[in-house]
């Protein structure tokens, strides 16, 4: 981009205020604007360097702190940043806890908040006790203990995981009111390491009939899906690893299988067998559930790839403006398809966009952080986001994805999301 | 490279079997060889698809299981994968605890086992409660709290921590034995976002006769550091998230400094003061500590960034070999002064060296997760690792570094470190 900037250049290049996605990084625009966040202290107050510890301050300037931990926890001031959990009660272990995406920052969502969607709870695996088993159309069939499986070439990849039913109340008739994290936060992002399955597929020797592996987990309920091998050959890992530590047991302890960008169920948690077929098993969650009905009355199936979405965290309902200021605006976009190529903001409802900073890295089927410097009015606004993958696929408005699936569909919703903004600073989600 | 691999090329391309970085890629090595690891089934075992669960099968499969968390923890089959607590007894609250490497993979540590180095304990910080000031050579002195840094321009890095005396054991007459954590473990990588301190720094206005910044932490020791402000005002931040959620107390909750690529102790944890100044103040931690005694008697202070350093993390003491095989010889590589170039491993003890590959994503500043195919043939080895950054710097032999260093500096050691793999597979730390 060419464009000349100056430090304290606010002459937006959108509609309500969007200012140039590189304005920040000049450093400027925070000292025209900024002082009526920090506190000038007075002359007095600084007199004396450094600034005394006397009486009145707090207990931990006094007295030495905690000890140190073997395993840390978050602060105890924090505890209100937890997952939400829905469901989990008829039948037990049957449900969602959705990640409060609009408490955390950065692409990496911290293990202990990844989403979680259990169709009959967590099965406490011990790990020694615990096989996985490529059968079906193999040349020679093999058990892996989770031991065995730690000897085998690894990779590491940064990559979200998403629900299909993720954002599914975008069907409903009127815009739901929730933090952005109880809407569409049934989707995560980690560092996952583990095994090609590719390596372990051709160990077995996959026959030439074979088309279709279905892919089964060790929870009770014998959870499973059917998958075209030409994708798992491709790029599915038998992760073991999850943000640098083993994988945890509410995401699949010992072993879980990872499909990149991938609606959520068929990264099979607890995986313990992968069976190779000419033919998908056409079992429940295939047919009955994680299909979407459309308008025609005939229902979409094996809609395996996570279209590109994209959200804006921060301002979102629940947070607070602070009155006519400049904001920055921060969300995150990812795509099933590979890297997101742009992310668009519209602080007018639609009318014009700005283009927003991506935060490096940038990585294929992960979580991209977006930012945008924003100077708000007062006035009421309406902001959304739009992404673009490297595919093009672009993001579409909800009256487009409407128009074309219907209201029925209940997976895979991914329209463009709009927050409205009055003149008191109070944030609600609207159809705009 | 041009170098033309079969699926199945076991030739070495250096000494000690060591193969070609791109061949575990080619999904060829495992299939001629881990037949001995995965178990073949009969054809009695698969002839019912799929294998039945049965009343012997663990509980696990005949039950529902566990219920969601609003936080989780890891399976309790983990709990030895924890930090390695030193010190920590006289006087209270001053020690270290260890990041267990050789347990981890991938690039993140996960934020409960970041590893810790405190002067007085962990303060349980009310985040209402702390301010952070800027105060000193500058136009106009500033208060901030937690809450009015949030609303700041933010930016995230992956970036990795190192104390300045990590792997101090390394001077030691003789080889230590432990586990690799327990001697290299002061190092530990996070996604952290925060405010760039250009911003703020910016907005107090600094004089031009300003050089150095003396930083403070909020524990009961006050601990201080003085930086010089050309880096602060380079590249350094505010951090208010670790790995997506808000900094954990024992890493600085509310908000830390945090220097890139820079020795830990510049990072300080519970920030809470930077007074721009002309001069260092040498205090305690620049003069009588982090400083390195040289043979010639005078010692080398300020010594910020930490050199490029490498380690294998797996195969490494504490862990077993399983006779002679293929093996992924999988590690560690990171420098203070950019990205990490190459690493080259040695399997005969330096002799000769091939080149291993370099995991996505390659950042600055960041651990970089490295592997190689190695065909042990059980007879004894030496292993080591050699980075180079992109800056040029190879790490260097130790022979070479405690000649130029002495062996009374203590802080900042960065030699290649050798692991000697006997023909029963016990696996030791040599010097060679």
């Amino acid at each position: 981009m060419s464009v000349k900037l100056s430090k304290d250049d606010l002459t937006p290049i959108a509609g309500g205020g969007l200012l140039h996605r590189r304005l920040f990084l000049k450093g400027g625009v925070v000292l025209a604007t900024a002082q009526a966040i920090a506190r000038p202290l007075r002359a007095e107050e600084t007199a004396t360097a450094p600034p005394p510890v006397d009486p009145a301050d707090p207990p931990w300037l006094h007295e030495t702190g905690g000890p140190f931990t073997g395993y840390g926890t978050p602060s105890k001031y924090e505890k209100y940043v937890v997952r939400n959990i829905g469901g989990n009660r008829t039948p037990a272990g049957e449900g969602v806890s959705w990640t409060p995406l609009q408490d955390l920052e950065g692409i990496v969502t911290p293990s202990g908040l990844h989403f979680e969607r259990h169709h009959d709870g967590v099965p406490a695996i011990d790990p020694t006790l615990h096989r996985l088993v490529i059968h079906g159309l193999v040349r020679q069939p093999l058990e892996y203990t989770v031991e065995s499986l730690l000897r085998y070439p690894m990779r590491s990849r940064f990559l979200f995981i998403e629900c299909g039913g993720n954002s599914n109340a975008g069907w409903h008739q009127e815009p739901i009111q929730r933090p952005v994290g109880d809407f569409h936060g049934l989707v995560s992002c980690s560092e996952w390491t583990g095994v090609p399955l590719s390596v372990l597929l051709d160990e077995a020797g996959v026959d030439s009939k074979a088309s279709w592996v279905i892919a089964e987990g060790g929870d009770a309920g014998l959870l499973n899906v059917s998958l075209p091998l030409s994708k798992l050959a491709d790029d599915a890992m038998i992760a073991l690893y999850q943000n640098g530590e083993r994988v945890r047991p509410e995401n699949g302890y010992p072993i879980r299988l990872i499909v990149p960008g991938w609606e959520g169920i068929t990264n099979v948690k607890w995986l313990r067998r992968l069976q190779v077929t000419d033919q998908p098993a056409m079992t429940r969650n295939e047919t009955a559930k994680y299909t979407e009905l459309l308008p025609s009355g005939k229902a979409r199936m094996f809609t395996f790839v996570m279209h590109a979405k994209s959200l804006i965290t921060s301002p979102s309902p629940g947070q607070k403006m602070y009155g006519p200021n400049v904001y920055e605006i921060r969300g995150l976009a990812w795509s099933g398809r590979g890297k997101i190529a742009k992310v668009d903001i519209s602080a007018d409802g639609g009318h014009s966009w700005a283009e927003a900073d991506l935060q490096d890295p940038v990585l294929s089927q992960c979580f991209t952080r977006f930012r945008l410097p924003w100077k708000w009015d007062g006035q009421p606004a309406i902001l959304k986001s739009r992404a673009t993958d490297e595919s093009g696929y672009v993001q579409p408005e909800r009256d487009v994805l409407v128009k074309e699936r219907g209201r029925e569909g209940y997976f895979h919703y991914n329209a463009i999301v709009s927050w409205a903004i009055d003149e008191d600073g109070e944030i609600t989600h609207v159809y705009a």
